[in-house]
């Protein structure tokens, strides 16, 4: 600093009185350092909350949760009973990153939920038991481990289990991002039209065959004309609601010999085969392979990332710390942070279920992603 | 006409005079009747060439004179030994409607051609024997009846036959409509890197495995990231460059019990997996299920076709003229026609191949499509 | 030719008898060469028809011309009096480029026609007296020389002079284009609702003030959103109908010290200000501007060109063919031809007016541009 | 709720200590009610922060608080001099609403700060003084009050004040969104290329005309096909990068006399000139007028705004509260909230500046608004 600034004699004094009345009047100085802040409102506006990497560990501690849970809260205490992730850089907002949250759900055997929507997009994916059940739009999807149904912005769904088994799902909402954009809504007043007049329904009729999904969808580069005319999905998320794990696993077994991304091994997207896009407008969502042995370069990239270990063990790293995870964790990876995968056998691969908020972010021109390369170098890849 | 204008004494001679030197100076006098006109140029200026509804015959006629061009004409003599199918409407051009012609190509047991590219985009749909082959873009497919091979604008590819026998195949161009547009631009001249030099070569080397189109955009829904980095279909058009007809006909088969389209039956489209939209810009592709007994609705659109019956037989009715028709015929259903489609077993199902402009259409905002009603009133479709 | 071939003793006489046959059944050998086709059908579909480059000129042959027509065709005989330029390459098609025609229009003291719509899209740009009128769906427009008025496709609109002068003007439209689509579709009965009732009517109603495009659209960079909410432009034309010859001048004169470009000097393309895009889908327009003295560099481009020359003369250089220009003119500069324009004054700017199919091109992923260097080099543009 | 429901007889203590369990395992049980939760922490997490309406008032806080920050904070202390406005329902997040910040800027005369650049967009509104400055991309702006200046995402800029006299300007940034996404990132290395080497340098040389923006971008309807090849505004924002607020106002004054909007009265957007669209890919400015007297119907819409008075005086009800305004104080006005306009003069009118998030919940398909009718009734908007 040069030395020839005139300095007023209570400059010291005379700066913390108007940082008081900054802060009073609910402003923030944007030229003031840590160094010359007393006012305690102007310290705290200087730390922002981030999110930090961190695992939530599903056999130890979520089921043991939900287990007792099952117990003590009923449906009819409540038509949900489900945990849902908070990142202790975020709290006390509802949120895994930045702008997703994971809830693990457990129902038990036999529970139906009445329908509603929302315009926060959800999707779920089996992790226990065969009975799950969602309808969505009027197609009834019962479902197991590994298989994702979607509940888009906007398309009445309702959850339970069927079969007689208690089921285990994990949800993956885009609640923070909607709601930072107060753009929630919810409507749980669902009715259908009867003889000319609407009447409010505890359940969705069945309007579309059970496997609607993939005998429409599922025959890649084939589009049916005679689909359905009506609007699926609200018009602005894919049509198709359910993916299969068979079908998911069958397309990444098949190339497991493969050279794959050095950063991001095999990855196969989710996608609206309508459009070839990401499934939700917001967020989308991944199966990552880590073949035998299998080690990911170091990964940074704007998106917040969910990843959750569905089959095999091993652990990431991520900004140096490491984390062990096994199946159903749920690992927080916010965007920013340096990220390395290493599968923990060498005979068997391990399956990532992942969540990236990157359609946002790509809408908006803010995504962006380097890799270092095995000398330690910095690449940009996007 | 009103009776008190002043008419010159001389007017039709004036007239008559008048039109002479417009035709001489390669003008059109846009007022002009035929009742007025004498002049020849313009006369034929009038009458404007358009598309006939044509049926072109594939056992009576067409491979008859193949056969006897597989004698006369080798691959000595030309690197193709085609037959396009000429409208009589639009004669002297090579034109099957307006916009695309169809080709039917005889190969005989194992010839092989050299590879060129081009910018009109092109299919081909295999008829008779297992052993059609074409290189594109370094995956080399070997494909039978009822298989469609892209070779998009731009793109290298080399045709051929392997296996010892004959191979019967129809091929669909859109050169009319890249001729009108004076953007016709072929390349004989394929080269590929050799220690760092251009070397000229008579085939393409494989780069991608010959199932690479099924095994990565075949899964409906699911989009491998470690799909290829490279530019498939020059960037525009679908990467996904054959499509199996076993797969086709499944999804048409498990829905023959379904409603189906009145106008339409049950038709497919074929699309480009990683946009959901047509494989080419210019035009698109279908095959359309006619159920035993079928009858569709009379159907008018702006779009031209060209309808290649793959099984079955029955006839069509084109402005009140009707052509019977049998598997690997092709008929020409100009744009702004009525037709409809009869399945002439009540057995079998009959499947068509069609191919249409309609991409063109919607991308200059001109397609429109009407259809009759069973008690013949017009609705307007699109 | 290898030499061990085996010919048919008769090959000659058999080859010719096959093409009689395939010209008879409406087919083309795509293997023939001139040299061994006698067939008269075949040998005319080998010699497909081509634009060539050509000049009308307005002063010499079109004004005469359409003096006498003025004096033999008043409104009673028909309700317009226009002379379509018919390129000599692609005759008997009226046509003067592949893609569009242009037409020159001299209207008499206050004549008035009724509205019609079509799918063709059409402009009219103002050459001589001040009192050219055009209504455009209730916007009542009135413009003299310079001044462009969009008749999008399916917007109605009727045509006139106002103000006791002649008025000649010119127009272009994509016609040939929307008819290689047969997608043309022309409706002349116009009506409005009265009282609850389709009334038809001679004359569209005022909807709109008459200065409505420019108070709306003319301020570059800010978008009202009380603009009408009615659909201008019938929803994907410009819903600017008129461009003022005054604001284009201005704009241009304001830049004459810029370097412009070697190959195409100063463009400045129309556009529609709610898209950043070209008016119309199919066909685009622009002026160009020649400094004194200027010459571009020759050009290549797959799109077909209109130039219509406005102030100033000179000539261009078309494939080596020269062609000396005056205002009012119209050169057919066909695609694929190298082309190059020269100002024939050291004093006085030239102002092309130029029409382009180039959209379509660029929609369709044909579009392609080439130029030469000063050094005669290609380089590719686009 | 059902009697014959099975209660553990020590359900509450179970259910308090699961409850404390749950919130020090970081996550929150989504079936509890405020009721049956003492736990701390998810007490926390079951109040969510959400701004409020507030507004901030220039001459009666800001600038007493600049004036005394002027005198005791220089350059030397640091390179702005700005107030963040912070929502007390956000704080501690520095957001004014949950997505956009508003700062206040003074700059003592002929400052001038260092270039940088960084991934939120941000503008800047004069307020006072004529010698605001702002270099972006090499186009040196100079702007006065009313003046509208970007700084897009990517975007070399530098801020100062020249001519001698202070300045007051208020800019909007996308801060709180872009870093909910984690994708913010800042570059203050600024360098030149000189003798084919990068040089560090302390401001931007100047490569466009001073009136760039304008005389290229401001013929509403007219693109120069000149303007530079340079990608501007890091190729995804407006290439337009300052609005000049006599233009607006020509505009507006222009069309006083229109009905305009019930809930709108007569607002216009700044919009890329090439695009049609925002410009920027997340947030959007408007200047909105109320004509003398002129009192909106209440609008409520999901998008979050920041209403700046720049003339006039007025008030606004938002959900009930009443917010006297005068020119340049700054109105939040969270999405969701019901809000109208009055304008306090019977005689002038109101010019408001308007920032919202907008296109980033349309690119999300979460944007919805809705208005009241006069007679209280409700209508959905969009
Ligand atoms: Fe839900
Ligand atoms: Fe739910
Ligand atoms: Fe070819
Ligand atoms: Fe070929
Ligand atoms: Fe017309
Ligand atoms: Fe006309
Ligand atoms: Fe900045
Ligand atoms: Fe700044």
């Amino acid at each position: 600093m040069s030395t020839n600034v005139h300095r007023l004699p209570n400059r010291d004094t005379a700066l913390k009185a108007l940082y008081d009345e900054i802060g009073a009047k609910n402003m923030f100085p944007f030229w003031a350092t840590s160094a010359d802040v007393q006012n305690d409102e102007i310290k705290q506006l200087m730390a922002t909350s981030r999110a930090v990497p961190f695992l939530w560990r599903c056999a130890e501690d979520i089921e043991p949760i939900l287990n007792r849970a099952v117990e003590l809260v009923t449906m009819e205490d409540s038509e949900r009973r489900s945990l849902v992730l908070v990142n202790p850089g975020l709290a006390p907002k509802r949120a895994t990153v930045s702008t997703m949250y994971t809830a693990y759900r457990l129902n038990d055997a036999d529970e139906i939920m009445p329908p509603h929507k929302h315009s926060p997009s959800a999707v779920r994916f089996g992790l226990k038991g065969k009975g799950n059940f969602t309808g969505v739009d009027g197609e009834n999807i019962v479902f197991g481990p590994g298989d994702l149904v979607l509940t888009p912005n906007d398309t009445w769904h309702n959850h339970g289990t069927v079969g007689g088994e208690q089921a285990l799902n994990l949800s993956v909402l885009d609640f923070p991002l909607v709601e930072t954009l107060n753009a929630v809504h919810f409507d749980h007043h669902y009715a259908e039209e009867v003889d000319g007049v609407m009447v409010p329904m505890k359940q969705q009729s069945e309007r579309f065959p059970s496997d609607y999904s993939q005998r429409i969808y599922g025959y890649g580069g084939l589009m049916p004309r005679f689909a359905s005319k009506e609007k699926r999905g609200a018009g602005f998320s894919s049509p198709m609601f359910v993916y299969r794990w068979d079908m998911m696993r069958e397309l990444l077994e098949r190339h497991k010999d493969w050279d794959g991304d050095a950063h991001e091994a095999l990855m196969v997207e989710y996608i609206d085969p309508t459009s070839g896009q990401p499934v939700f407008k917001t967020i989308t969502f991944f199966v990552q392979m880590l073949r035998p042995g299998e080690r990911t370069l170091p990964l940074r990239q704007t998106a917040n990332l969910l990843v959750a270990p569905f089959e095999g063990k091993g652990h990431s790293i991520v900004d140096g710390q490491r984390f062990d995870w096994n199946a159903h964790d749920t690992l927080a990876v916010p965007g920013g942070t340096w990220c390395e995968h290493v599968n923990g056998s060498d005979k068997d691969p391990v399956f990532l279920f992942v969540a990236s908020d990157e359609p946002t972010q790509k809408k908006l021109d803010l995504y962006r992603k380097w890799g270092k390369t095995k000398d330690d170098g910095i690449v940009r890849l996007v």
